[in-house]
């Protein structure tokens, strides 16, 4: 890891957006400081292939922050409240599903400013996407500009001048395949990723929540296979 | 506590700022849902207060969110760096300190932002001040209006029109000594409330940090004696 490079902040949850989004700050040169989050998921997979992707990759450093969201609940990826399946990606675009966590990516990236500011890196990559998930209102460009400008009033570096924070959004138009072919283009190694959000007691991705359906969709209009495995289909 | 009563989200340090804040909230007849985080500061007695006040003043909910801010470090806060000591309170106001922890109240305030959405609550209460801490970039109202219009852009209930989420800072333009009167009007138990960042082994308020300088001056300046024990000073 040469020392010269420019630092940058990428948020990594070990799903194909952020993967793909980290290999992207890579492929910039850029030495990434990679940031997931324990914050009671029930589909602990996920940060598990954030770890052995962030490995794989040479990150210059990966940290986890734990944090309680569970204590106020909300979603179904922190509750017992059912993860739905078997809805066609087209219905999964348009609402807004249960597995939302109210504010959690404005808590995601004020976690990554405030890294940025210690480590004095002036670029955020955050793998966001609006088109497979419109329902998402902390998804769209309109919410990253003013995370931005509210970034650059928020720190002591900001305010003196010495650092000018830039939340980068490569995916944030690109859909599921076009992000799969970028990925593969970069030579992600896709089978180190993890997207579902219920899987099997034995570590099978279900292949019909929200997540796996898009991530599916993708690879199928990409014309490509998804090297991970998946529980087999009931009749 | 009656269930008509409209709800507020208050962060709650434990100090003078937020206890005023809080009773100010409740002054309007807001039903408060105290928000504290224990993010590893070394003054735990701060915490504690905060405990204690919550309870003296009924508030229908106090949640504590256990987030490790020390894995970031680079706070006195947080870290081993000394707490600075017996600096005036006009150099206090000149200058960032080194117990500045970064992007801290943006971290707060997005977890205070989830919290209003779980809850409905349209109104988040926030003891900024920015006179007699100018150091501090996100104690001023240009970082709190951008942060508004952010939470707004960011949110479920903001995106569908059901909620609008308004960051209240009634102190932001007051000095200590205001902030201090406000507190006694409203029958505010000062004893129940800490400040200090370096407190002696057994409890007491050092008298010289930054934090007890700048209570002792509202004190003074109020002409109001501070009710809480102080080491004795050094000859």
């Amino acid at each position: 890891m040469s020392s010269d490079k420019s630092k940058a902040v990428v948020l990594l949850s070990g799903g194909i957006d952020s993967t793909t989004t980290l290999a992207i700050a890579r492929d910039e040169g850029l030495a990434c400081y990679a940031l997931s989050f324990d914050y009671g998921q029930r589909h602990r997979l996920e940060l598990e292939a954030a770890c052995g992707f962030a490995k794989s990759m040479n990150v210059a450093d990966h940290r986890i922050v734990k944090i309680d969201l569970r204590a106020f609940g909300g979603s179904a990826l922190t509750d017992q409240i059912d993860v739905p399946k078997g809805r066609e990606p087209e219905e999964i675009s348009r609402t807004i599903p249960v597995t939302y966590v109210p504010a959690r990516n404005t808590i995601f990236l004020s976690f990554a400013l405030s890294l940025a500011e210690k480590i004095e890196a002036e670029d955020i990559f955050f793998g966001a996407n609006q088109l497979d998930y419109s329902g998402y209102p902390d998804c769209r460009g309109e919410y990253i500009r003013a995370f931005e400008e509210m970034a650059n009033l928020a720190t002591k570096a900001g305010v003196e001048g010495r650092l000018k924070v830039k939340i980068h959004t490569p995916l944030i138009q690109m859909t599921k395949a076009e992000i799969v072919r970028k990925g593969l283009e970069l030579g992600l190694d896709f089978s180190l990723t993890w997207s579902c959000y219920d899987p099997t007691a034995d570590g099978l991705a279900c292949g019909l929540c929200d997540s796996c359906q898009l991530r599916l969709k993708g690879f199928r209009e990409a014309g490509f296979d998804d090297p991970i495995a998946y529980a087999p289909k009931k009749s």
